[in-house]
C-alpha cells in the first residue's frame, strides 16, 4: 500500500528514559511504514539533570516539540503537580502533532502524564517495561499504565506473564526484550582514554585505566524523607573502599534534593575524596562505563538490566528495586554502611559474572517497530478474564 | 485510645459521584475515630451540570474546600486537560488539608486526578466500585486506579475477585456492596406530588400520578464523535412510545456537547413533546424517580445498580455498560431506534422485576467507615502474584 | 534584503477577537517581509460560543496551532484560572513556534495570557486597541497590557495620547485606527436574503426585508452577580418594542452563565417572542447586520466602534462601555427597562446617523503590517517620563 | 464597631519578598480591625533558595496555606509557566481563604500571579513598591501591576508621582516609604560573633570582626543568556580585591542556572578563595550584614534601598537597577571586571556615607496597615486623566 506512514510519537522526558528507548526511535525512523514524532521534555531539557537533549540532538534526532513542565521542589506534592503540568502540556502538543500511536516507557511520573493524556485523547498507547516488579511509587504507576495501554512490550517472560495476569488481552502483549539492552549490545565496549574528561563533572580526577566504582542512587519516593540518611550510608561505604568512583547525580523524583544535599555536603567536607560527580553520559558511554566498572552500587535498574547482560558485579541497596527480576550479578543489601561495604568487597573479589540475557538479546527496538507497523489496535479496552 | 481521629478526605466531583458516596460520608462523619474532610469540585460546582453542591449543603455537609478545574469543550483533549488541572489543584488542596486517607469513587477523570495526586503524595488511597467491567474510557481508568489504590471496596463478589486477580493483595480487598444502594435502601419510595416541579427543568409538564419513563444517556468517550447520532435514535424511540418522560442532561465527558446539542435541537423542533429535561435531583428523589418509573432507558449505571435493587425495568443502550454485571431487569440493545422502542415496549409489558441484591444490601457506608478506622495500610504497594 | 521573513504570531481566542484582527492577518499574510503564525484557541474553538474557527478556516486561514484552555464556570475564579491555563499552554506553543513578534488584541483574559507569556519569554509584544477607556475588568487589563507591550497600535487619537501619558515611549505608539473597521469598510453592505437562515440560531423566524433590532449584551465582570437581573431589564424593553430581534449569546466572561440562564428562562416562557438567538456570524455578515439594523442595543463595543462608522443608532446599557469614546450615534442608559425602551424608541425615530471616522478609516491592518515589518524594537522597556 | 475584622491576605513567595513585607505583616497582625491571612509559596518553600518559610515560622507567623508552583529551568519559558501555575494555584487558595484585600509586593512573576488572580476574582488589590524604575522584565511587570491594583503604597515621592502620572486616582496613592526599611530601622546593628556560622553556607570561613564584602547578583531576565559571562566579571573583580566575601546565591529568575553554574564552576577551581556562599539570612541579620559590610556589590535593590538608609558603600553592576532612584552611596558600573574592581576600591576608600531616608523612615508597615483598615475601595478602576 502507498498509504501515509503511521505517526509514532515518542516522548523522552529524562536522561534514563532516552537510553531505554533510543533503539526504538532508530528502528521507527528507519521503518518505511512508520514516521517518528519526537517530543523532548521535562528533565531531559534541564541542565541540572544533564541536558539529555544535547545527546539526543548529537545522535541526529531533532525534536518535533520541546516542553517544560517539571516543578521545583523534589517533594511528593511537586511530583504530583509535575504530573498534572505534564498532562496539560502534553495534551496541547499531542493535539497539534496528532499521532497515530504514542509509545511510552516504564513507570515514571512523566510516563504517567503521557499515558493519561493519550488515553483520554483516544490515541492508542504502547508501553515498554510493563509487568516488572519493584519498590517506590514506580511500582503502582507502572501497573496503572499497563491498565491504560493498548499494546505491551514487556522485557522479560515473567513480566509478560504478569501483564497478562493483570487482565490484558494476551494478543496485545509482546515480549520483546528491553530496548535498553539494544543500545549497548553491539558496541565496542572499550573505554576511550578521555571518557571521564569529556563529560566535565566535579571532584577527583578519574583514570580510566585504573579500577573504578560506579554509584547511582536515586531517592525512593515512598521513603523520601530518609533520602539524606540513606545516601550517607552509601557515601561512608564507598569512602571506606577507597577506590576511584564515578557518581551520578540522582534523578528528579521526590527526595532528590535531600540526596543531592547529602552529596554536596559530603563534597564540602571531604577534600581528598576519590569521587567525581557527573550529570550525564551518552547512552553508549554509560554502557561502556558500567561494563568496565569493578562494581556498580546503588539502586539504578541499569545495574540489573544492562548489568545482567554485561555480568557487571552489582550491589543493590534498599527497596527501590525490590522484587525486580535479577540475574546472579546482583547482591541486595540494606541501607547500612558496613553491609554495603562488605557487599562491594565481595563483588570486587568475585569479578565479572557470566552474561545473562534476562532482559533481552539486543533486538527489542526492531521487534517493537515491526509490531507497531502491523498491530491492529482496538481503542476500547476490556478486562480480559 | 484518645488519639486524634483519622482524617478521611472525600472529594465529590459530580452529581453522580455524590449519590455513590453519600452514605460513606455520613458513616465517616458519625464514626468517633474518623474525621470527614470534604472537597467539592469540578462539575459539582457548575450550574450547567446541576449544581450538586447545593444538594450537598442541603444535606448538612459543608465543604472544607471547593475547587474549579473543568475545561470547557467536552472533547477528548479537554478531558485530558481537566485531569491535569484536577491534579494540580487537588495537590494544593491536599497539601493544606493533610488527610490520613483519601477515598475516591469509581472511574471518572476527576477520580483519576484524585488518585494520581494522592499516590504521588504518599497518602493512602481507598477506592470504591473497583473491579467492575464496562465500556468507555472508564474501563481503563477504573483498573488503573485499582493499581494505584491501597484499599479496595468493590461492590460485588465478582468485582472483588477481579481486583484480586489484577494482583492486589487480598487482605486489602473488602467486598462491601455499593454505597449507591445505601442511599435508597431504607427511604420512603413514594413520589411526593410536587417532585417534578420542585427541580424546575424545561419542557412538558409531568404528572407524577401517571406512568412515566426516565432517560439518562451519557456520551461514550471512546465513540465521542457519534454522540449526536446515538442520541437521535433514543429520542426517536422515546417519542414513538409517547409516554411522559423525565430526561437528565448528560454528564461532562467528551461528547457531552454533541449529546446536549442533539437534545436542544430536538427541543426546538418538537413543540408538543412529552419530555421534560432536568439537570439534577437529590440522591433520594432520584432514587424515588427510578423506583417508580415504568422503565429507565439509556446507559446510566444507576439502571443496573439501583435498578437491580429496585427491580426497575431497564433498557440499556450501546457499549457504555458493556460487561457490567447485570440482574435480569436489564435488556441490552444497540443504538437503533426501532430496537430501543421494542425493548421499551417489552419492559412496559413486563413491569417490575424481583429485587436482586447484586450491588449490596444497603450497609456499604457503614462497612467502609469501619474498615477505614481499623485498616493497617502499607504505603508501598507490590504486585501480589 | 533576502532575509527570512519576520514571523508575526497572532492568537485568535474568541469570535469578537477575530473581527478585530482579521484585516491585520490578511495584511501580514500578504506582506513579503512578514510571515503569519496563527494560533486559534479558547472560546474560538467552542461550539457553545459559535465555533469561530470554522469562520477562520472558511476565510482561508489554517492555524499553526490550536489550543483549549477555557475553564467551565463563568465565574471570577474560573476567569483567573483560564488566564493561568492560557499562559501555560501559550508558553508551550510559543516555545515551539518561536515567533519574532506577537500581536495581541484589546483587553480580554485571553489577551492577558498572551501578553504575560510573551513578556516573560522576551518576545516583542505588539498591542491593538490600547489606551481606550471602559468599565469591567477589561479596563484594568487593557492598561496592564499596555505596560507589557513594546509597540502600540491604538485606534483613536485620544487613545494614543492616553498610551503616551501612561509612560510609553511615543516612538512606539502608532495611531492606526481600528482593524475592526477595515473588515467592514469596503464591503457590499446589503443583506443577503437568506442571511438569517444560514446561521441556524433558535427562536422566531427573521425576515431580512423587515426592520429588526440587534441585541448584544455581555456580563460585566465587576458586577457579575447582577447579570441575570440586568438581562431581564433588556428583555423586557425589547419585548415591549415588539420588533423582530437578532440576539447574540454573550461571551465567556464571569457572569456569562447567569446571562445565558436569563435568556434561556425567557425562551421557555415566551412562546410567541419575536427574538431569534445566534452564536456567531461571519465578520462581514455581522457588519451587514449591524449596518442594516434599526438599532443595536446592549453593551458591545461594536455598537460604538463599527456603529460610529456606519451611523447605526445604538442604545448602550450600563457600565461596560463607560468612558469609551463615542460618536453621537450612541444613547447611554442605565439597567432599567423603561429607560432602555424609551431610548430605543428615540433611536427608531431618529434613524441612521452621519458616519463618523472616530475609530479609523479602514486601513488599520495595512498600517500595522507595515509598521511591524520595519519597527526597531527594544526588548527592555523603560517608563518614559 | 463590632464588625468582623477585614481579612488582609499577604503572599510571601521568595526570601527577598519576605524582608520587604515583614513589617506590614506585623502591623496587620497587631491591628484590631485587621486579620492577617498568610500564604507562603514558590521559592520561599524551596531549600535551593534558602527555605524562607523556616524564617517566617521562626518569626512566629504560621501560614494559612502553602503552595508550590515554580517550574524547574530558570528560562524565560519556565518563568512564564510558573506565572501561569501561580495563577491557577493562587486562585484555588484565594477562593477558599476569601480575603477582603490582597496585598502584593513589587514586581516579580510571583507578584504578577497574585495580581492577575486577585484582579479577575474581583478582590481589591493593594501594591507596594509601585512606580519605581529599573531594568529587567520587572520594569514592565511592576507597572502592569500598578494598572491592576486598587490601592498603592509607593516607597518614594518620585515613585508616587509616577503612579499618578500613569493614570491612577491620586486618592488611592499613599507614599508610605518602603517596609524593607522598617525591618532594619530600629534593630541593634552589631554583628553577632557567630552570625556567619549560624547559616551554614559553603566556602571560606568568615571572621565577622574583619572587613568583608557582600555580593548579591541576580540574573537579568532580558539578558538571560549573558548571565554566566556577567557573573565571571564580578568574580574576577572580587577575587582581585582579595577580601573575605559573603556571596548570596541568585534568585529564581530566568538565567539563574547560568549564574549559579558560573559560581559553582568558580568554586571548583578556586580552592583558596575567600568567598563563602549563602542561601538565606533572617531579615534582621541580612540588615546587619549589609550595614557592616565595607561594600555591597552586584545588582540587588537592597544596596539601593536599605543601602541608602545605612549609607553602605555600594557598587551597582549593569542594567537591573537602571533608572531606580539612588542616594549617593551607589556607584554604577558596567559588566567589566576592571571597572567593578576600581569602583569597589573607591568605595573601600570612601567608607560609610551619610544616611539618606530616600526609601522611608521605618514606619511604612504601620501606615499601610492603617490605610488598609480605613480605605474605601472601588473595585471598578478607571483611567484617571
Amino acid at each position: 500500500m502507498s498509504e501515509d506512514p503511521l505517526k509514532i510519537c515518542i516522548a523522552v522526558h529524562s536522561r534514563a528514559n532516552y537510553g531505554r528507548i533510543k533503539s526504538v526511535m532508530e528502528a521507527v525512523r528507519a521503518h518505511p511504514e512508520l514516521e517518528l514524532q519526537l517530543i523532548v521534555g521535562a528533565s531531559a531539557l534541564l541542565d541540572r539533570f544533564g541536558n539529555a537533549i544535547d545527546q539526543i540532538r548529537a545522535d541526529g534526532f531533532e525534536p518535533d516539540a520541546t516542553v517544560y513542565y517539571m516543578l521545583e521542589g523534589g517533594t511528593p506534592v511537586t511530583m504530583a503537580k509535575s504530573t498534572g503540568m505534564g498532562i496539560i502540556n502534553m495534551s496541547t502538543i499531542l493535539e497539534n502533532l496528532d499521532p497515530d500511536i504514542v509509545l511510552t516507557v516504564a513507570d515514571r511520573f512523566e510516563t504517567m502524564s503521557t499515558a493519561v493524556t493519550t488515553s483520554y485523547m483516544n490515541i492508542p498507547l504502547a508501553h515498554t517495561q510493563g509487568g516488572e516488579v519493584t519498590g517506590s511509587i514506580d511500582e503502582s504507576v507502572r501497573h496503572a499504565i499497563t491498565k491504560l495501554a493498548h499494546v505491551h512490550f514487556p522485557a522479560t517472560a515473567q513480566a509478560a506473564e504478569n501483564v497478562v495476569r493483570m487482565g490484558e488481552d494476551p494478543d496485545t502483549v509482546h515480549c520483546t526484550g528491553c530496548p535498553a539492552i539494544d543500545a549497548v549490545a553491539d558496541i565496542d565496549l572499550s573505554l576511550p582514554h578521555d571518557i571521564f574528561e569529556r563529560y566535565g563533572g566535579v571532584g577527583a580526577d578519574i583514570d580510566p585505566s585504573e579500577p573504578y566504582l560506579v554509584v547511582v542512587q536515586h531517592p525512593v519516593t515512598t521513603e523520601h524523607k530518609k533520602g539524606r540518611e540513606q545516601i550517607k550510608e552509601t557515601l561512608e561505604a564507598v569512602t571506606n573502599i577507597n577506590m576511584q568512583t564515578i557518581w551520578l547525580w540522582p534523578n528528579i523524583d521526590a527526595g532528590t534534593d535531600a540526596v543531592s544535599e547529602g552529596l554536596r555536603s559530603y563534597r564540602e567536607k571531604k577534600e581528598n575524596s576519590k569521587i567525581r560527580f557527573y550529570k550525564n553520559f551518552s547512552v553508549e558511554d554509560y554502557g561502556r562505563i558500567i561494563y568496565n566498572t569493578k562494581c556498580i552500587i546503588g539502586n539504578s535498574s541499569s545495574a540489573i538490566r544492562e548489568g545482567s547482560f554485561f555480568g557487571t558485579p552489582a550491589v543493590n541497596i534498599g527497596t527501590r528495586q525490590q522484587g525486580r527480576e535479577k540475574a546472579n550479578n546482583v547482591i541486595n543489601v540494606d541501607y547500612e554502611a558496613n553491609k554495603i561495604e562488605l557487599a562491594i568487597k565481595n563483588q570486587l573479589e568475585h569479578g565479572r559474572y557470566k552474561s545473562v540475557k534476562l532482559y533481552g538479546d539486543g533486538n527489542a527496538g526492531q521487534k517493537i517497530a515491526e509490531r507497531l507497523a502491523t498491530e491492529d489496535i482496538t481503542i476500547q479496552k476490556k478486562l480480559c478474564y
